[in-house]
């Protein structure tokens, strides 16, 4: 049997490698879905997986899965595991956490000689980042049904190289990739463990996260349209200040999203003003918003006060309008609730302390909750930082939710 | 005896035919200093100067004087007139609208047979606007004795053409400029008319504004530097996001300059954001604020107001953090309240009505405050639109003003 301390090093020797298969070196990890960098990488994993005794194929879209036959092959499998690739010059945790505590469980599955009543496989999946091609959840999009249309001829690196070509000279072939798709209710649940990517469990000092669910999230282009008048010799009330409506509207959302709570955020991290001299009322303030909530309806409360704002400012001055342009809307997914209960029972059987946390960003989890229950385990985030090479989290930490991950599956897959 | 239709009607045509002596055919007004085009306006408007009987001489820098010779020639000279130079593709009121109207008070007075008891100088100044050699407000400073440390040579156009060396090439001498600068106490008072730049007369219906003063005058450059987080992931408590901190310090700036009045104004008209994603909180902004108010004190408090906010700001956010850079700091200029008074009396002795009102902009009236009293008269701007070919002032409203003008100099010049 495997103690706390054996399973702490073999976590950190795996990121440890893993880390080593970048296209930069030195500076954090580069790792694109089928380069060389992806092949030893795939290479390292799956001879871990041999290892822990699983029996290991790639699948059509280069999905690699190492199975732990159940006694009952006709039921629904457990899946756990997360990605394999990273952003460019991204951390070495992002992803890679996930896949390499769901290879522990297998080991330590492996060491107990555990048989489990259905199947597990544990994956790791391709081009969860879009780093390479620029459309992400790859994977998880594929195992359900959800690629684009002629997604892999469209989609192209910036070599020009397409999904489907980058594909063929790794080994794959594309035309196979529709076999990826899963059976309706072959999978009972997938489960993944990810970093934060948030300060949350840092500053409060809790081990592990179990994810309430994933945000709902509305992104919009806000244009603001106005009038240029000299700075000096415009009294306030004459003018139509893009500008200034902007930032009451930011203010509006804001306090808002405050008011509302439930992990409601609203970010404005983009914005140009035009002509863009101090000394000349700005005519014109494109602005971005992101807005993300426990509920997609909380967006659109948050979203009617903005309106709301912008509305006021062109009633109190004429010459002032504006467009709001939505760019991007997914509605929140939940994760399963016997499996959050499961996962928090587990740990305080193991003294690992945990909270329930929503998740601000997506992950290939949000996609399978179309095909299955989905639940989530994060680990803490160093200052909350993500797809940078300064990215971390304690192997100890890891381990803690690897912990968690293991023992929530083997419970889930003994049923 | 000239009645007010053929006034107007010789202010329209001097405002055309200077209109024509533009670089730039059919795009509003380009008039450098010291260009072939500035010669055409200069032999213009010394043509006219001589028609109405004005001596006339060009001063070393450039300065065009008519003389219209007092009783007693040792008393303090009344000095009125404006620039004639223009901003690129500018209109064909700013500057000329003073230049011309104070030419018109000189044909009015010349068609009387008026003999002032001072002496009454018609001026035509160069490079007001700096659209040249980049130093506005040249000809004010050079008889004031504030040019800047080696200005001529230092100061060049976008070809690289100095001041000393345009002046040469246009027929001055430069080492003479200083011969421009007046004896203390020669001047008793410089009164200027000028289009208002601004709406207010416009949307009052007033005929004509009596400028209280210049306002004070303060511009900054504000750097929030502050932490990149994930959108999603950080909890708005948690962020030290710089444009939020910024929108605020906008919201509260903006509040105070109302709160004061007396033609306060705050303006931010640059802004950039950095890194400038959607989906991540901005980790610097640059923004830049124009303050103007009656007097440099109100300025200062709204100022105070705007730090209050963004100290709050870091208060409130570990992580954030700003700088505020002052790039211009000008006192508030008083126009002589005697003459004021007097302009309101031989306004409302005309028939035009008036009202006081602050100059949000300099003017050579401004330098001028320096060694003698100023005044300044507005006529109306349409839209409050300037320094655009589409800049407008009726040439009925020109007269009102000219007519003034022409009255009050008149008084000042009978003492």
């Amino acid at each position: 049997m495997s103690d706390h301390k054996t399973r702490t090093d073999r976590i950190q020797r795996d990121i440890e490698e893993l880390a080593k298969f970048s296209c930069v070196e030195g500076i954090g990890c580069t790792r694109f879905t089928y380069t060389k960098e992806w092949r030893q990488a795939r290479d390292y994993v799956v001879a871990g997986m041999q290892a822990a005794g699983l029996k290991v194929r790639e699948d059509p879209v280069g999905i690699i899965i190492g199975t732990l036959e159940g006694k009952d092959p006709s039921k629904p499998v457990v899946m756990t595991g997360s990605h394999l690739d990273t952003v460019k010059t991204g951390g070495r945790f992002d992803g890679i956490a996930g896949t390499i505590s769901a290879l522990e469980a297998a080991r330590v599955m492996h060491d107990e000689g555990f048989v489990p009543e259905r199947t597990i496989e544990f994956v790791a999946l391709p081009e969860e980042e879009g780093a390479r091609f620029g459309s992400g959840l790859f994977g998880s999009r594929a195992m359900c049904g959800k690629l684009y249309p002629d997604e892999l001829n469209k989609y192209k690196d910036k070599d020009g190289v397409s999904f489907a070509q980058a594909m063929t000279e790794y080994g794959l072939d594309p035309s196979k990739a529709g076999e990826t798709v899963r059976k309706p209710g072959s999978i009972k649940a997938f489960i993944e463990l990810h970093i934060e990517q948030g300060p949350i469990l840092e500053n409060e000092k809790t081990d592990v996260g179990i994810v309430e669910s994933i945000v709902g999230l509305r992104t919009f282009d806000v244009f603001v349209h106005g009038r240029s008048d000299h700075a000096g010799n415009t009294p306030l009330n004459m003018r139509a200040d893009t500008f200034l409506a902007t930032a009451k509207a930011i203010c509006a959302g804001t306090e808002k999203a405050y008011e509302i709570g439930e992990n409601t955020v609203f970010t404005c991290g983009y914005a140009t003003v035009e002509p863009g001299a101090f000394n000349i009322v700005t005519k014109e303030t494109h602005f971005q918003i992101d807005c993300r909530s426990k509920t997609i309806a909380n967006v659109d409360r948050v979203m009617e006060v903005v309106k709301a704002s912008l509305d006021r400012s062109c009633a109190e001055n004429p010459g002032l309008s504006y467009e709001i342009r939505e760019k991007l809307s997914m509605a929140e997914v939940p994760m399963n609730e016997e499996i959050k209960s499961l996962m928090e029972k587990e740990a305080a059987d193991a003294g690992i302390s945990t909270r329930r946390m929503f998740s601000g960003a997506g992950h290939d989890a949000m996609v399978m909750g179309s095909i299955c229950d989905v639940a989530m385990i994060f680990v803490p985030s160093h200052e909350g930082r993500s797809h940078v090479p300064e990215e971390w989290t304690d192997y100890e930490d890891v381990q803690k939710g690897a912990e968690v991950l293991y023992r929530a599956v083997k419970k889930l897959a003994s049923e």
